[in-house]
């Protein structure tokens, strides 16, 4: 189990009062939380320069099913990666619109190629990758 | 079906040598297919900005499972925001953490205060909000 | 003068030690200071959420002064929006590139339709706008 | 003088249509300009990837001036590594605010690295940096 340590931090108070109010705007119980969260978000910034470095990801890709051959190419392309892939996730958005959501995992550059690779492909009309980690 | 429309476009020479290889590198066959992917991503950040608009989402979280009641707590905020949810994926990452990700529709600004609250929960370690459109 | 108050936070020992040795990095001295300037940051993408809320900003535009108009164009389109300029800067790039960096003072909304407008302007190669507030 | 070639682009009639009223609110004047800009807009984020580029920046830093000695701390790092700077700009926001836009020229692991020690400086309260290039 993770050890807890409270430290002393210096806010000058009209910053600690506009920071109280905009986490009980968001949902924030507790000012704590809201500073591990702020702290953790830098982290995953910093970490996504790092190509080598292991991480999860989520790819959200839009795609016209009616178009081409895109879902067989998306497939296809899946199964020459099926190593960064853990899983894939399908909603039909409307009549011609599908979007595909990936779970990754590996390392950045090779997350990012893959992603590259993707949304390149004809008939894929929008998409973005959200990297996290542990 | 949709009907194509060809247009002629002015490139300075350079600029177009440097785009074709940025291309190739990313994995594109097609220049026309690079230019609209940049307009369709244009019209993803314009349209966030209005918060009445309605668009598909997907919220991508990492949250310690052992944590006081996250899970328990995230299952009954995702209850009261079942309109707003069409489905979600969960993914055990190590011994700790979990990843989950949720597919939303619904108007921006409602898309952003549910994520919000959600990222806002005690034990949710890091999160990130993608806005897409059909 | 403000006043300052200190109040205890709680961190997971793991996160705290990592976050420290960020900090190391990017050269801060003080955890306080460190922590006081992710809150400012998320403060400041709070507030361009707000199209009447005035701030100041940047807006760093490059263009190639050979072409076209731009210089005059982009003179002409600043005089006639003087009351959001403070002052411009200009640095001669190379032989063809000059880059401006203008600084805005205004409401959101104002700041980004001029923005939109100058980066619109033919011969104009690249440009960002930065908002931020004191 | 550069050399214009002009192509023949695929459009899909409804995604043109948006794309011509879109550019129109922002200001543009010629479909050809607003789609060199996206590529450029591309180019600038792929190379702000490779930390051994040359670059034009600026940062854009708020501080209070009656704060310690941020001041003369800021000046003295600007001449330690006054290579990097071609020019300051400094405006006056209120009774307690400054506002300081460096130019910076170099490459990118320089700049990031420089302008993080900037901001990480007790007394700088917010600041952004943006890299582009000719």
């Amino acid at each position: 189990m993770e050890s807890i340590v409270r430290k002393g931090i210096a806010f000058d108070r009209e910053l600690l009062k506009k920071f109280d109010s905009l986490n009980k705007k968001k949902g924030y119980k507790n000012r704590s939380e809201a500073i591990r969260d702020l702290i953790r978000k830098e982290f995953v910034t910093e970490e996504t320069t790092d190509p080598e470095k292991r991480m999860m990801a989520t790819l959200t890709m839009v795609y016209d099913h009616h178009k081409h051959d895109v879902q067989h190419n998306l497939t296809h392309m899946q199964h020459h990666h099926s190593d960064l892939i853990r899983s894939t996730l399908h909603v039909h958005i409307d009549h011609d619109n599908c979007m595909e959501v990936l779970i990754l995992e590996g390392k950045v550059k090779d997350i990012v190629h893959f992603s590259d690779s993707m949304l390149a492909e004809k008939g894929v009309k929008h998409g973005k990758l959200v990297m996290t980690s542990g």
